[in-house]
């Protein structure tokens, strides 16, 4: 396994770990109650998806929601990692979109079942390039941006998060052992909104890197 | 890659997919209906502990239960995979216990919560070795059973399942692409019951192979 390039962390790493509701305005919108402690759920690798091919809408789904996020992409792997020596566990950096079929979440919700048909679909997260630690000084203090066909949806800024990123990743180190080549997804600022099969997702984070994705149906 | 080895799945496998609710029996005694579509949920492969090493139970639960399950690890990957040719993905088996921090579960449950708390954490997933496909030619139609102190917990027979496993293997890949190495879990029979520090458990399938696993807090 030396063979492994970080850069290409979506072929190999092993889990995706995602908060939710990790900035006030979001967790509003939503009616959701601001979190005392990190909302955690999984997403498997196989719902990774590039640029150049599609978002598919889930065929149980009539209402998929757009996330922008920042990813954290782990370099070295550890449990229970202390705050304190937290970003140096960080390799890197992807601007991320965590899909969501809020439709199926809704009902996954009301009835208590696990969130996994409205997160852990084919497709459900979308990844820009690999981002290299440098060209992010200070990742809580970024702006993300996400636009549905040219139309702004999302315009948020990483110092509105209600859990730091070193205090994510000591959080989720504790419960679930970080492996070199995982991937956090740290939350979405307010603006998700439903998008439709031939839309055009546009996301950025600073001037450092855009991507874009089709929407499609199966 | 061309190096991984499926009797070492546990190493290497990217995802495990796991399904709730599959014996009637075991939904009613935990007052769930029985569904009409699996529960799915997902643990991560850290959650991976082999015989020799303990199962830790989490700092936040006071009630962690076992469930005794087969689990069939994937040889040949796929999407949307016809139930007809369901079983020529299928690598082999391997016995494995889905530890679930059911206060925790029952809490996410009443709060619309994921399940990621109370069924992902580290040691969540003991597997025993691997158990070659022709070991055990009729899947659907084995005794599984697990002790804890030596004390019959569960002793279920893979019959009983509402979902067959074809029928799982094509439900999943439908939603989430299969690949090699991956591991779902087929559900429990009833008898589930809160597990102490010191306990051990024992857990067999069949006379085909039985696996032994002590409980410990971090
Ligand atoms: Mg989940
Ligand atoms: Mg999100
Ligand atoms: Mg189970």
């Amino acid at each position: 396994m030396t063979t492994r390039n970080i850069t290409r962390f979506w072929e190999w790493g092993r889990k995706i770990i995602c908060v939710g509701r990790n900035y006030a305005d979001h967790a509003k919108e939503l009616k959701n109650a601001v979190p005392t402690e990190p909302v955690l759920f999984l997403k498997p690798p196989s719902a990774y998806v590039k640029e150049g091919s599609p978002i598919l809408v889930p065929h149980y789904s009539s209402n998929l929601h757009h996330e922008v996020e920042l990813g954290i992409v782990i370099g070295k792997g550890g449990t229970a990692i202390p705050q304190t020596s937290a970003m140096e566990h960080v390799a890197g950096y992807a601007l991320c979109l965590d899909m969501t079929a809020r439709d199926v979440q809704d009902d996954c919700k009301s009835k208590g079942l696990p969130w996994t048909l409205a997160k852990a679909f084919n497709t459900s997260c979308p990844v820009s390039d690999f981002i290299s630690k440098e060209k992010i000084p200070d990742p809580g203090n970024v702006n993300l941006w996400l636009k549905v066909n040219d139309k702004m949806r999302q315009n948020g800024h990483t110092s509105q998060m209600i859990f730091s990123i070193p205090y994510l990743i000591s959080y989720i180190s504790e419960i679930i052992s970080l492996e070199e080549g995982d991937l956090i997804l740290t939350g979405t600022p307010k603006g998700v909104s439903s998008v439709q099969e031939f839309d055009e997702l546009q996301a950025g984070i600073e001037d450092i890197l855009t991507m874009t994705f089709k929407v499609d149906r199966l």
